[in-house]
């Protein structure tokens, strides 16, 4: 869960690997490539474009006005499922063998025979996250499967934006799309400079900035919680910075009655969104 | 999802994966092999014993007195982590380098230079279900990172047990173990050969039954959650059976506000016992 990286949006990159990963990161956990072959690499996209995979994360992009698509590479069973939407949006269909896909895409990838070109989704300024509903920020989450699957859940929640740390969040690319599951077309996603600055501005713009932490002052089930609402998530090992904390109105813990008392970040957000759904005032329709 | 295996709970397996996965079973999504030698399988553990790896699930097993502990291979660094609780547990262990480890397990088993020997886990009978607090029943959910994952929430909420089909079950091994991250030793678990049968017994006992469904007939959060509750779960793509539906006391919606409407089952389940949790009745102290 810790693996930092920098990043840049904005400015493409120029590894060989399609989900843009700086060369070296997360390589513990990385076996070598097939074969032996240390240099065996699949191409990377033109600059600025990323590779989705997967029939969710390739449906929910053809149907995102937020999204702007390329072309799609396809198995002939594939290309039947996405025919009608790829038409009603314009997108090019070529049909290829399953092998050719998976050539363009990191080892393992369960592309279920879909492949579609492009362009990075555009972050959103910190002054574009709405007033209202709930916004989600994350301290420090850097996993692109983590925080794929919190878009998924947010999107799930009708959560209005997640916020990350420009140069402590995943890349935008495919590995996360994957994980999102359609979520990233969905939520709008902020990169910002600084965190505690953000939790600053956003205190200004009348959001309740509640921080998640297992040593929290309370139980977030027994908080008022009124809109707009910005939770605060850390990462797993290390929970919340202490300046992240300071920011906050509050530092709620979940209370888990189990022997087990760690949850996973993305099981922790799902819980934190129920339960600030289950208490929203009246009339609150998302989450 | 939705890969099936047979599953003989019990009677040892003679396959030679660590994890004691059937040959061939999940053969799509499997790379091959290191170095292309479609030969190269770790050695089988000795029947009946499961190796457990990472540090959570073992150090969750060696504080489990459901669990029958063999011995430890461990890295210098790792030996230390565990020294103490290994030396409360009579638990020889033995320093060995990573790569040693690693030739035990599943190809990129991330194990923190920590290997268990062990018994395998004993299911619980149904009847041995306790009859307060809730308990979780898994229609065909058979990927064992799901179940982990759920095992792991499952024993932070205090669920009672968890119930499965026998032969829709994934192994109780180490993939399964790690995905729990120690959850497999806090939260019994069942396994059956009938799970309508099951669910009739469970309310002839006492318990609601409530299954989850997209298609449900209202929403769980407006629905009264005494205990004992039996809360089962479908597969993400399947949903519940219609001869699992027939047997439930009712079948709710998980109302998502946004534009996504589906969850992961992992994070389903969080959401469901979280709502069970904030609406149990006055005393309730487990989920």
């Amino acid at each position: 869960m810790s693996t930092k990286k920098p990043h840049h949006p904005g400015k493409p990159r120029s590894t060989g690997r399609p989900d843009a990963r700086p060369p070296g990161s997360g390589a513990s956990r990385r076996p070598p490539p097939r074969g032996g072959d240390g240099d065996r690499r699949p191409p990377a996209p033109p600059p600025d474009t990323v590779y989705l995979w997967g029939t969710h994360a390739v449906v929910e992009a053809l149907g995102s006005l937020r999204r702007k698509v390329l072309r799609i590479s396809a198995t002939e069973g594939a290309a039947e499922r996405v025919a009608e939407l790829a038409a009603d949006r314009g997108v090019p269909v070529t049909v290829v063998c399953a092998e050719a896909i998976s050539a363009r895409l990191p080892r393992d990838a369960v592309h279920q025979g879909l492949l579609l070109e492009a362009r990075r989704i555009e972050p959103i300024a910190l002054d574009d996250v709405p007033d209202d509903g709930v916004v989600l920020i994350l301290d420090q989450i850097t996993d692109p499967h983590n925080v794929g699957a919190i878009l998924r859940t947010a999107a799930a929640f009708g959560v209005s934006a997640l916020v990350m740390q420009d140069r402590h969040a995943p890349d935008l690319g495919g590995t996360l799309a994957k994980a999102a599951s359609g979520g990233l077309e969905h939520v709008p996603v902020a990169l910002v400079v600084n965190l505690a600055r953000t939790l600053d501005k956003l205190g200004e713009r009348g959001f309740l900035r509640v921080g998640l932490d297992s040593d929290g002052d309370g139980s977030l089930e027994a908080m008022e919680l009124p809109r707009p609402l910005a939770l605060v998530l850390g990462s797993e090992g290390d929970g919340l910075r202490r300046l992240t904390r300071e920011r906050c109105d509050a530092v709620a813990r979940l209370d888990m009655p189990g022997p087990i008392k760690s949850l996973n970040v993305s099981i922790a957000c799902a819980v934190a969104l129920t339960v600030a759904r289950l208490k929203a005032p009246t009339g609150t329709t998302s989450a």
